[in-house]
């Protein structure tokens, strides 16, 4: 029987987990728990590095986000959870390979520059964040994980990820494996202005969202922006609103789509409906929020389980970097 | 009665020690233990930053330099001693500096600049060495210490600690004293070519040294190059042989002078009788390099004593952090 490959994957806790964060990685990261020996990761040192300015709200999210995984179906019985400021070997991995990465191989990183200009108001422009992918490249290898799950714009961080681990293997010895990327198809899920759907915009539903919330976020969504009157028939292809039917309710697009077209659905009904959908869609999540949150000692141990676990490999893969480097 | 107010040095374990750093820092170390509650640590991270192409060197000079503080006279039942990547919160505190401290900080900093063209051959052009000084001011601030003797080339980087330790206390609440400077006056010893006594010329003398090779070494020293055969009379103000007499013998200074300015004594012989006074200054910090060397584990446990002190006092600020940021 061969062994799995391991995984690893993370997420920053910087804010509350929305319906984009479940189709866009949790759903696939619960696909992965069979197949895979699976690390899910609270990055909360990379969720310092841009929100500084307010650490609390990090550690607040960090359960708050943990509590969303397990209640979508993250399973600490396959994977094992943990908060990474835990694992103290990141930083140490992480001292070992901002000593043989070049500077040059940051400033140049192309998602480097685009987060400088997108998020400026957070000034940014600090030590920490020009070294954000050597962390990451620690987060990885320090589990010397073979495959990880990343969206296309992710890319050129893996990439870096390897070119380190390469830089070490090459100065000291091999160590760490050459890891692979599984690129995940994101369905596209817009927020509820058709922008992207972002904690920045405030344009999300988040898992932790009231019935109350759904309906009165819903409402508020862009539609078919040229059906003005209830008597205007819609083009569907061009609403958002008929977007989320497709994904959420495939079942009950067809019919949505005939209405729309000859206006035998008013769009204030239409959103009724979804509301509806999406808020029976998200109530088996909800119901698994609230014995969460009211048992947070729960989830604690669950990471505190999860952190032995990682701190195990962590520190095996730690005596190696000694055996090869002699630190 | 007053607390003893708390020092922080260190030392890069990246060669043998020599008269330079006897003269330069571990007497001052040695003077200071008595005044203040000293922390000296070799700094074996900061080490490689710089000599990341040979690491296991870095851990053979930590032992070996320890073992010469000791034989200087640090004294274990005064100060703490220890190595610096022992204690994880160093990396942990660093990581909190880097995120509050602006690259243009670093960049701009004067020694950063001149490092960078000193040190071409060892590819410094990394990440970690840029932030070389915030790992500083972790090292300094982590036990919160007031006072850091410092040579001048050095207050750029305190300076940088300083300023770094007040961003965070503006940022989260004062967890940090701002440490001052005292500056060191370090008695100019030149190397054996008269160049900057330094590894990197090998131009030194190691308090390592034999006897045998003392007298090599001194043999080799330049001396007044004006001076050119054994009658011609010298010019002792000129001769690096003689700024050796005046500080480890002060009181043959002054024959030597008039034997030199009237060619009384000539070059190898006044080179021979200095090598004698040397062997003899270093004769007692040979015996005890000689006993610790045959007992390394009494180093060792010297060493582990002195992280559980170091790391007693670092969990101590770690909590202070914790408190203010919540992380």
């Amino acid at each position: 029987m061969n062994r799995k490959k391991r995984i690893l994957s993370g997420m920053r806790p910087t804010g509350k987990l929305h319906l984009g964060h479940l189709v866009g990685a949790l759903n696939n990261w619960v696909r992965l728990q069979d197949d895979y020996e699976c690390l899910f990761m609270a990055a909360d040192w990379h969720a310092l590095m841009s929100e500084y300015k307010d650490p609390r709200r990090i550690t607040e999210n960090t359960l708050d986000n943990v509590i969303d995984w397990l209640s979508c179906g993250i399973d600490p019985a396959k994977s094992t959870l943990f908060v990474q400021s835990r694992v103290p070997e990141h930083l140490d991995l992480f001292l070992f390979f901002s000593c043989v990465t070049p500077l040059g191989l940051l400033e140049r990183c192309p998602t480097y520059k685009e987060q400088l200009r997108e998020l400026k108001t957070r000034e940014i422009n600090t030590y920490a964040f020009l070294g954000y992918p050597v962390l990451q490249a620690a987060d990885i290898l320090i589990y010397r994980a073979e495959v990880v799950p990343v969206g296309e714009d992710q890319l050129p961080h893996l990439e870096l990820t390897r070119e380190i681990g390469k830089r070490f293997n090459n100065l000291y010895g091999r160590v760490f494996p050459d890891p692979q990327a599984k690129l995940t198809e994101e369905p596209r899920l817009l927020g509820l202005d058709g922008r992207k759907m972002s904690k920045s915009y405030g344009n999300y539903i988040a898992l932790s969202d009231s019935p109350e919330t759904i309906a009165e976020k819903v409402k508020s969504m862009f539609t078919d922006p040229q059906r003005i009157k209830r008597n205007d028939p819609g083009t569907p292809e061009k609403c958002n609103v008929y977007a989320y039917y497709r994904m959420f309710a495939p079942g009950q697009a067809k019919e949505i789509e005939a209405e729309c077209r000859k206006a035998g659905i008013g769009c204030t009904d239409c959103k009724r409906r979804l509301a509806g959908i999406l808020t029976d869609f998200l109530a088996p999540i909800r119901e698994k929020r609230a014995e969460y949150s009211a048992h947070p000692e729960t989830v604690r141990s669950i990471l505190a389980e999860g952190e032995k676990q990682a701190r195990h490999l962590a520190a095996e893969t730690r005596e190696k970097v000694r055996e090869v480097t002699g630190l």
